[in-house]
């Protein structure tokens, strides 16, 4: 803690030299230190993290073996991905060099700008998941200690994801912009577009990370579920289920990687989309790019004193546990508004700097509200409890009828919150109605959202850590009050985890609204005589909003029936385990299941099926574009924005009621474990597994994906486009 | 068949007459003549179907308890209904006389529109509903002779209900057209608006029918279901369980009156908003309200010719007989299509003609695609059927997805055919190309979907029919080969059920469009200074599009939790039979369950649980149009129909394969009838219940609704909204 303190005088040190140099480019620099703070904060976190035990020799070899499953599997899936960077990477070289009508069909720094986003937004994900892997048997091995100790390394863990994350993602944002500003000097408007392919590279490898995680991880947990249920009648964890490890090795690839790279993409996407805005509120001038830089800077270092809080005496309940988080959180958003309030008042009014606000309460709103739908006491989940007692059908309506209910207020909430950030940045301290001004504050809503990511994404990642914990305390036949105390990590992170999820697709609302915004723009500045009002009353824009709203649809359909397939090998393979190895069944000693194998299944079927979605969502865009041409694209983008929108929140919090109303039979209600009412919950929470963590995260990115694609080879459309 | 073929020449003759009188006038008696001859037609075929026996004393009777049950259901819905259309009535009326700037903020006929048309809506729901329960016993004694005579009987009910919704429709539309006509002369703005407020009438009803009777037959049917399982393990269909009757009777209040009353409203609402377009593409003249009216007329005279075809011989497969109803589907189609060329080409040219026959053929695609997607033996349903064999959780999840995968084709196809039927209408023919006619041409291809909707609906209504009767020859004992035959006869109602589903979305999403249109121009001609444009870029179209997009899904969530209450209730009331009669479960002679009381817990479940989901889509779109102003209201429009019609889409399909799953099992795949996968595919079926029957057809209906009420009161929302 000291030495992170110690960094702060620098930061002072550095702003004050920085805001001598002139204009508001002291903003650059604060940016720069945020970004290297959070670096900094991550590296002190590490070695702390490591300074634990790492347990017992079965523990560390357990730990060791899900090490390097998740390891190989980001290396091949970084393999095929690298495939795929490859052959855009040529792609966005060939547009950058040809010319037409004397402009260039991409900015010449795109397709760079591209590869090393991805990279970078790769590389976030593998620290956060080496980081998670080192630190799960540590976690194990303090909770033979203490609860307390538990959570404080599982929490450093996913501290260092955040960090990582944001930190990386700032640096590299800033680093983009003062080379920008070096090479096309106030040329803003180039500038601002090509760091919005700053955003396709980390999208591309937040939806690989996000579906192929997703397909991992769910393949596996549903694979060792039903496998131990259909086959042997053993449970989930238990050592002699082949697939343990391969469901062990999930949590990591998809909770921990997936979810790295998509909120990566949030943070990256969210503020060089508010950047484009800025450029065109405040044309002329850098600080409609600076300010979403700033306020993430600001963010960060509110996001680190937040962490310091979480502090809680020996022997605290869950609650007080909870509690600690959550203080946590309100301190770095309370700081944050402080902060944020000092630098953008001074320099862009009170009317963005309200917009900003109003951002970071609709993201909270929304996690609270998802923690309503989703907790175990509350009326939602506990009608799916009710529900389970008339068997798995009266529990599965109950559970999609609560996730669709829960869209309401999200959706009223972000509604409510982009005018509303509209009306303040576009009226307030303006003469009239600036509606340039009011669409930037919108932008700016997002970045505002998710400037306390640091610390909501600790919150967030530390859940598989713990998760991996218990499984690590169960295959080692610790004592029995160990896994209790994992599990007790484990509850804590599933809540935590909700809000998380509804920030980050709160998020992708905003900035896909921007993202939009940015494609008019776009298509305006290249083909002006067209006029790109996309109107709702022309038939080609409904067309295009047909479309786009039955995307996500065929997006999760496809996502989901991976799940199922690779599930499926899962299963088979396990059946062949049990069939062939003698002695497996009974427990025999010395005899071991061929984890590998499983491991490796779940790789290939992971990799294999997340090709298709991922490519549909990629092409999509392009094709509607070129054969229905840009009005319909532009239909195509809202549509699946606000339909995506519903979706992912109906899937996310449907499955989290489920996986709750389980949990909350298991801890007692109408007979517990293996109750009928819970066989119906465990069906509940099946179905819920691909919904929660497979489909529903994997909307968030496809809507962005698809407009920063829109937005890239918008020169590619109008050239191409049959529809003139 | 004589008779009717006796009414043609009278047709004819005043056909010429009509053309004498001047102008194409004469439309309007083509159409008139259209109506009265559907309405003779269903009097011809009633009587026919009274001509048969009604069977034994045992099935007279429980046909009586069906009709005396569907009955009392109806008249007390109608009460409820008939209580919100006072209060609307008055509210219209003192609309109407409310006179600022000079302009009432109400069409003075308007409140009498919509009452009327109210009251049409529900007589036609009344009558197709009586003359199905009066034909269900007769199916069952039909069925003890022969298939082919079932059949028949059960396939001139249908045609009936068919007959009944088109020729009341078409009669009350002209009715009023040349009312108007007479008090209005040539203001046929004046006059295409006042015809919109019939559609108000025709779909509150519609929505009541939908959604009450949606609730009463699947609470009814999960009910019965259930708690046949859980508490006497005897079949749905057993006379000794207590809610079989209601099961029977929620037949025929969902499927059979709720369903007509839908597709009645679909034909009002198409016609009416087409013609509503057709005076913007041709002011000054009749023409564009004309046509609309012609092709429905010329659609019925298809259709009973159609119905002629459908002959088969004695003994025929169920190929044939499928076989049979097809020919007469296309039979009508192409009479339609050729009649059609011959009264649109001379007046409004080739264009028009092509838009047409565009919403015939999308149509015709979506219900293709809807049969591949759920009947048994292709790859959707046959993926269901694999994965029953790993439990229920991986069936709901694999009919989940079959669902979500088959929005992709009809939302291509719908977004295609509203961009082809635009640029045929609006580039063929015509100078440059004209935005109005285009647009017009839209709204015509709903009008061309819906043509042959007497002979489509036939084969659709004809299904609950066929069900009742083999539910009465269970019930009476009669011998299993009348069993499996009227099982044969169901299973065929099935398939065609499927395409009337895919028609009556298909044609809610080309109408909403053109009612979106309608409710643009509408704002435009009152404030024209605030030039509406519904632009994407606009934040308050966003936050609408986002709150409509939401709109289905809480809809669905009401309604499939309103089930699941119902249904609650209806398990509750078995099983306090079985435990306080005494015999009955054994099944001792003389002890007959109270049938009544679980009639009346499903009516007055159903009426308790309607308001709310109904109230709720009347309200939205007067409260976001008062809060965020017109523009989000435009927003929500359209954000609501692309939403709704995916979810729609997939919740009927995804229930339609579930239960066709089912049936591929019970048939003889995997073990048949007790095996595990066919408890798997059981709980699939239940799930599908409310998806298939209450929830994603209740949807279409929300959709129209909400665009009519949005244009209806759209003067009010005007003089009351906050945004300014």
């Amino acid at each position: 803690m000291r030495r992170i303190l110690a960094t702060l005088p620098l930061l002072v040190l550095s702003l004050a030299w920085a805001q001598q140099a002139g204009g508001n480019d002291w903003l650059s620099w604060l940016a720069l230190a945020g970004g290297v703070a959070a670096l900094a904060f991550a590296a002190y976190l590490t070695r702390q993290v490591l300074s634990f035990s790492e347990g017992n020799d079965t523990m560390k070899e357990i730990a060791k073996a899900i090490r390097e499953g998740a390891r190989a599997y980001l290396r091949r899936q970084y393999t095929v991905v690298g495939i795929f960077f490859a052959v855009v990477f040529v792609l966005l070289l060939v547009l950058s060099l040809i010319e037409l009508n004397g402009a260039r069909l991409l900015n010449v720094y795109a397709p760079f700008a591209f590869v090393i986003g991805g990279a970078l937004s790769a590389l976030a994900g593998y620290i956060g998941m080496t980081i998670a892997t080192l630190a799960n048997s540590r976690t194990t091995a303090a909770a033979q200690e203490s609860l307390n100790r538990g959570l404080r390394v599982a929490f450093s863990a996913g501290t260092v994801m955040g960090m990582v994350v944001v930190g990386l993602a700032l640096i590299y944002i800033t680093v983009w912009y003062l080379f920008l500003r070096a090479q096309l000097g106030g040329d803003y408007t180039g500038i601002s577009q090509a760091m919005l392919i700053l955003g396709l590279g980390a999208s591309a490898v937040a939806l690989f990370a996000r579906v192929g995680g997703g397909i991992y991880t769910k393949a596996a947990d549903v694979g060792a579920d039903l496998a131990g249920k259909v086959v042997a009648g053993i449970p989930e964890d238990d050592p002699r289920n082949p697939a343990v490890i391969a469901d062990n090795v999930g949590d990591n690839v998809g909770d921990v990687a997936g979810m790295g790279a998509d909120l990566y993409e949030s943070y990256v996407a969210a503020i060089v989309a508010a950047s484009a805005l800025g450029v065109a509120a405040f044309p002329g001038s850098a600080d409609g790019i600076l300010i979403p830089l700033a306020v993430a800077a600001v963010g960060i270092i509110a996001s680190i004193i937040g962490t310091f809080v979480v502090q809680t005496r020996e022997g605290a309940g869950l609650t007080e546990l909870l509690n600690a988080l959550r203080r946590g959180i309100f301190t770095a958003g309370g700081i944050t508004m402080v902060l944020t309030a000092l630098v953008v008042i001074p320099i862009l009014g009170l009317g963005v700097f309200l917009a900003i606000i109003i951002g970071l309460l609709t993201g909270i709103i929304i996690g609270t509200v998802t923690e309503y739908y989703t907790a175990p006491e509350p009326p939602p989940a506990q009608s799916i409890v009710k529900a389970s007692e008339t068997g798995s059908a009266t529990t599965i309506i109950a559970g999609i009828a609560v996730g669709m209910e829960s869209t309401l207020i999200p959706v009223l909430t972000v509604g409510l919150g982009i005018v509303l950030a509209f009306l303040a940045a576009g009226g307030i301290g303006v003469e009239g109605f600036e509606v340039a001004r009011g669409l930037y504050g919108v932008g700016l809503a997002a970045v505002g959202m998710l400037s306390t990511l640091g610390i909501t994404l600790a919150t967030d990642a530390y859940g598989p850590v713990a998760d991996n914990a218990g499984g690590i305390a169960e295959m080692s036949h610790l004592d029995p009050s160990v896994r209790k105390r994992t599990d007790a990590l484990d509850a804590l992170g599933n809540t935590t985890a909700a809000t998380g999820k509804g920030f980050a697709i709160g998020s992708a609302a905003l900035t896909s609204l921007a993202l939009i915004v940015a494609f008019q723009a776009r298509i305006n500045e290249l083909i002006p005589e067209r006029e790109l009002t996309l109107s709702l009353g022309d038939p080609f824009v409904i067309a295009g909003l047909f479309i786009g709203a039955m995307l996500p649809f065929l997006f999760s359909s496809l996502t989901m029936s991976a799940v199922g397939r690779a599930a499926e090998d899962m299963i088979k393979e396990v059946k062949r385990q049990f069939d062939t190895i003698p002695g497996l069944l009974q427990g025999k000693e010395g005899v071991r299941a061929d984890y590998a194998s499983c491991v490796s299944i779940a790789t290939q079927g992971a990799l294999r099926q997340m090709v298709l979605p991922s490519l549909t969502a990629f092409l999509a865009p392009l094709a509607v574009g070129i054969v229905l041409g840009p009005e319909a694209l532009g239909g195509l983008l809202a549509g699946s924005l606000v339909s995506g929108f519903a979706l992912a929140v109906m899937m996310a919090n449907s499955g989290g009621a489920w996986d709750n109303a389980k949990k909350a039979i298991e801890a007692g209600q109408l007979g517990g474990k293996g109750s009928d009412a819970h066989k119906a919950a465990v069906v509940g929470d099946t179905v819920g597994d691909p919904f929660k963590d497979t489909s529903g995260p994997s909307i968030n990115i496809l809507l962005k994906l698809m407009s920063i694609v829109a937005i890239t080879f918008a020169p590619l459309i109008v050239v191409l486009t049959f529809v003139r």
